[in-house]
């Protein structure tokens, strides 16, 4: 076996010799070993080593290298190398590279293209960073129907070199219309002789560039395929997606998802490569917002401040009854977000989630109060606190508040995230800490909205 | 167009006709689109218009309904029929669907299959439940490096049909060991009188059985590859994994991960599929052991019963004090879980997170602090709320207390998931409601200390 760590010491000491001779001499060599090579040292050791590497190996390595460290390395090139460079990758991504430069920068780069991707450049930044043209591979094969498949072998041959685009071979006709698509295996799997027209199934499933990347992940996952055609509204073939880069986004938005749950915009760069302050605003938005809402709390226990000084007691379990809501809410949201991001659930659903949470929530409402009353009649009873001469209205108020406060979580933690999808918002983005803190200062007011009621005239 | 929703009206109707006639005149028809029909009509009614569809149909919808409808329909096959759809399934598949079964049904179903599916089945239930084993698919292509392309595409198109199985195919020793595997495009575009030898890069990434399917996602996501062979320790190739299980099993390990962040088990089915009573017992698991550990708040704040009694204004804070620990307690748990279940982060890293987290509790603490104790002055002095003669303290008590609320959530919440991991647990299931209730508690000790030290002599 070859010796990464070896490797990676010397181009840390600035040796790069090793690193060059590995991809040389070595032939089973995967870009992508170079490429963790580089990102396990600094920026700048990585640049001047990638600057060291022969210009086959800087082509095949720079894709497999984070967004992050590839701009590094495009700056450090000389202009003239970078502009090779970026006309040789492929369109994908350029696009996804040319993406993290704005302004000034990215028509410093564009300007470097060769006229024909400089155009295919334009047309790309021309739709949302959203769609499905983002991510468009304009390196594919085609092929007429009306040729034999040992014709268009001989085809391929000549016009095609080596790379994952010609797995898909795409049958257009005359006029550049996507007639099919046919995996190259089947050109080996059939007689030569035969007609493409006569291999063809007439089923493909095809694209549009202005497609979100969601419906491009959901195609790719109900049809398994590995590469999907994408067309214009008038069928012609643009170009490809491949499920490497789908295999990416449906990670980042998954990634984007978990971080909405825990209360932080999505981060759009790996947490460890995430500067300092741009972490902190990331967190900070949310943090703020969430503590401007719950300052309601202090003002809604500040309304019941006769109750408390009354029965001080009442203040004792009210970390307990609002997490218990928060608790419950959280679950529902979490479940119910996710089950619309997978499309499992519509907004048309609701009546169903409704019913089910309501009654979910009283059933672990239930369970809560049960444990909360037997809570306080055993430490009452065994005299480890006492809550007074009242204390069995008082775990009566924790019994019915737990049911009231777990319903009111389940429901709101439920219908807020297909509410804020029906408004066309981001169900994610009201994420669980958002239900949590409006279940908080709700919650508050249920609690001693029932203490109230059943504690007039004794403790009250 | 077809109209899909008109044939799952007849289908509802228990009309099968048009669903037959559908999968037969039009020669464009995809198996998921049979599939999406059945998944929406009650399980009854899919599992017979499931049994009236001819038997090449059968084979190829099956695969693509979800497993709960699988096994309905399996067990709603005579036993005959059954055996032979079972044995003519692709390996993978056939493994999925058996494992839906326990006791005493898997083994009737284990007994249908042909002696070669027997026993190999027999193996792969021999791996654990989370081993790349359980995913195989014993369906693919080898071919000799000593002969030509020519030859070899001879050979292919005699012993292999057409599927997903021969995009790639594996080159292997005479003692079947794997030697290299070729994309098969690589035949159609190299001369056919070329060797296979000739062709080989010598480089391929394998697995083994007993890798975990985390190490598979990995794998398949850093190589950039659709496709990959699978050995046992010699090197024999014993059958290939395919991208779309690996997107599939990448898809459901995210929404575990999710529905632990929000404090429930994760869902064995989707949410809409799951029965109330399993959804209640996912659910009050961890609501109770949460719910037992909040208890812990009504204990703690029992201790500063007298301090709350003194001052009330104390407890009015008590809600907005403990829900700022715990939400940028989870913020730093699912950052940091994130990042781990990425490999973005291990545990070598705990210095690096921690000292950041500090940094970052500090400046974020600083931030609500400033808020808060704003907030509390201009309520005071716009007379909105009457805080007593000691406002002002209230105010530091309230800002100190947000700074070291803030740090200690920040880091409780980045050291409990890397702590968990140290020892070889789930740090997802740790989860941010873990982490919120650990913080709560811990947080009104800081709470009522900081009050204590500044209040003392004045309100206290």
């Amino acid at each position: 076996m070859i010796n990464l760590k070896e490797i990676t010491k010397k181009v840390l000491h600035g040796d790069f010799s090793a690193l060059i001779s590995y991809g040389h001499t070595k032939k089973n060599v995967h870009p992508n070993d170079v490429a963790k090579v580089l990102e396990s040292v600094p920026k700048t050791n990585a640049a001047q080593a990638f600057c060291s590497l022969p210009h086959h190996t800087q082509i095949k390595v720079l894709p497999y290298l984070d967004l992050i460290l590839q701009k590094e390395i495009v700056h450090t090139l000389e202009k003239q190398k970078a502009g090779i460079i970026l006309n040789e990758m492929t369109s994908d991504d350029r696009v996804a590279l040319l993406s993290t430069f704005s302004g000034v920068d990215r028509s410093t780069f564009v300007a470097m293209l060769n006229p024909e991707n400089k155009d295919e450049v334009h047309d790309i930044f021309g739709y949302p960073e959203n769609s499905v043209a983002r991510l468009l591979n304009t390196d594919f094969a085609t092929i007429s129907p009306d040729v034999t498949i040992a014709e268009a072998m001989v085809h391929l041959r000549k016009n095609h070199k080596d790379s994952e685009a010609a797995n898909v071979i795409y049958v257009v006709s005359e006029d550049e219309k996507l007639l099919d698509d046919i995996p190259v295996r089947r050109f080996v799997l059939n007689d030569p002789e035969k007609k493409v027209s006569e291999i063809l199934d007439g089923h493909f499933i095809s694209l549009k560039m202005s497609d979100t990347k969601d419906i491009a992940i959901a195609k790719f996952k109900e049809y398994d395929r590995t590469v999907l055609p994408v067309t214009n509204e008038e069928r012609v073939l643009l170009g490809v997606l491949t499920i490497d880069d789908v295999l990416d986004i449906a990670e980042q938005k998954d990634t984007k998802e978990i971080q909405n749950f825990g209360g932080v915009e999505g981060l759009d760069f790996p947490y460890v490569k995430t500067g300092f302050f741009s972490l902190i605003k990331k967190r900070a938005t949310w943090l703020i917002v969430l503590f401007v809402g719950e300052m309601l709390t202090a003002t809604a226990m500040g309304y019941f401040d006769a109750e408390i000084s009354k029965a001080v007691v009442l203040a004792l379990f009210v970390p307990l009854i609002i997490s218990s809501g928060g608790n419950s809410g959280s679950q529902a949201a979490t479940l119910i977000i996710r089950a619309m991001a997978l499309n499992e659930l519509t907004i048309k659903d609701w009546w169903f989630v409704m019913r089910r949470e309501i009654l979910s929530g009283l059933t672990l409402g239930l369970l809560l109060g049960t444990i909360g009353f037997i809570r306080i009649s055993i430490w009452q009873n065994m005299h480890w606190f006492n809550y007074g001469p009242h204390w069995f209205l008082i775990a009566l108020t924790i019994f019915f508040s737990l049911i009231g406060i777990v319903m009111w979580g389940t429901l709101s933690g439920s219908m807020i995230p297909i509410l804020l999808k029906k408004l066309k918002l981001d169900p994610a983005t009201s994420s669980a800490p958002l239900v949590a803190t409006i279940v908080d200062v709700t919650g508050l007011i249920i609690y001693f909205s029932i203490a109230a009621f059943i504690l007039k005239g004794t403790v009250l």
